[in-house]
């Protein structure tokens, strides 16, 4: 949420810029040293962190509210991002404890009446991102996937339908060339399928059918550095990738 | 939309009993003679369409609002719904010819400044559904998937959606046993795939890989009609089918 948002606290009302009963949720996710990691911000004057988020105004679409968001949490414009979820409950959380913990921040009376939230993931370039927080908050960073704290509101149910959803979409998404950088590594690519599948894959099963689907290519250079003999570099073919995804071929069962 | 709804088309206020920026569509989709329906209404004195949906009451949470408009559309409880996409476009569709369409029914100024709109979709046993228009429609019918009129609103787009949604979660969502009564045959099977994936399947391949699967029982009677031999009734077994869809194991490439 910037500077003008804390407006959207207000109560609801024809003069207010924003939607009063909908606001939206951001689970950035990065990869970074073979891990995982998600945005998260630390509010102000607390040790209490969330997921970016805020309201959307009246005069832009949801999806454009995400994208402003996003690109004032992260710098970043043309991100890839998707819906995952709305959290439409009564009482997604205990709205008394969040007001306590909060009220130095924001006064009570002036959270929405009910708000539900739409969730977004958002895969973004991890090196390319300069975190920044809110008007609310005062820092901003990255945390490993396995290592989130207990959050604000429903934020770590967010993350866990958040990470459920890139599952499913592994295989029609383009999951891959969104999160890793221009050159990687087999094992890299698999660390990453792993790391959102949950489980372990077999190298060599991993590496067969990879290489099968054509929508790699391999560079003349190798990974520098690191104990065992330095893997090859390889890059997308970005317009087989796409192919492959409107098929759903890169499914792993 | 009951009877009470037409309240809510009143101007946004703390004395509605309903959100006044969110409401919900629901595509309700069955499988009968072969081809897949989705449940339409008519709009009182007009040669007008649309999806079912309505208003979300302020102490209901989204899925409980489409649970009790699909119960009223169908009469049915426990439908297996799921929310596929959130419609938050400034400008969804001309609302001004919308309003001069159906004037008659709803004074104009009556709409909502603005609806966001979250779509689910429905998997019904067609069969059991007792199609029931709301206050302001006066016929619920169901339409092949392939005859679908210009609908009111952006209803036509909602459709599209759902179905690329529901392609994408054939493998990770019980849509067979949702869609198919207790017994069917492998052709009704496969004619059920391929009408979600929008193309045709090889028989042997599809028979091979879905016996293959051990989700199907064989029972001992076959289909009596048809020109050709009966074929053999089945039926799920929806333990080992779920364990399957966790695995993602369903997917057809």
């Amino acid at each position: 949420m910037s500077g003008k948002n804390i407006t959207a606290k207000q109560p609801a009302g024809k003069s207010s810029p924003f939607l009063s009963e909908l606001t939206l949720d951001c689970v950035i996710l990065g990869f970074h040293e073979d891990q995982l990691k998600v945005l998260l911000l630390r509010w102000r004057g607390t040790q209490e962190w969330s997921l970016p988020g805020g309201p959307i105004r009246k005069e832009e679409s949801v999806d454009q509210a995400a994208c402003r968001i996003l690109k004032e949490r992260t710098g970043l414009k043309d991100i890839f991002l998707q819906q995952f979820q709305l959290f439409g409950d009564v009482e997604r959380y205990n709205r008394n404890e969040i007001k306590e913990k909060l009220k130095h921040l924001v006064e009570p009376e002036k959270w929405f009446e009910r708000a539900v939230s739409v969730g977004y993931y958002a895969l973004v370039d991890y090196p390319k991102v300069a975190p920044t927080p809110d008007a609310f908050t005062e820092e901003c960073q990255w945390w490993g996937i396995d290592e989130i704290p207990s959050l604000l509101f429903d934020h770590n149910h967010l993350i866990k339908i958040a990470l459920e959803s890139l599952r499913i979409q592994l295989s029609w998404q383009p999951i891959g060339y969104k999160l890793l950088p221009e050159q990687f590594t087999l094992p890299e690519l698999q660390r990453l399928y792993e790391t959102i599948l949950g489980r372990t894959l077999d190298p060599r099963n991993f590496q067969r059918k990879m290489l099968g689907l054509g929508i790699l290519y391999r560079l003349e250079t190798r990974r520098k550095g690191g104990a065992h003999k330095a893997p090859y570099l390889y890059r997308f073919n970005k317009q087989h990738y796409k192919a492959m995804l409107t098929k759903g071929s890169l499914f792993f069962s």
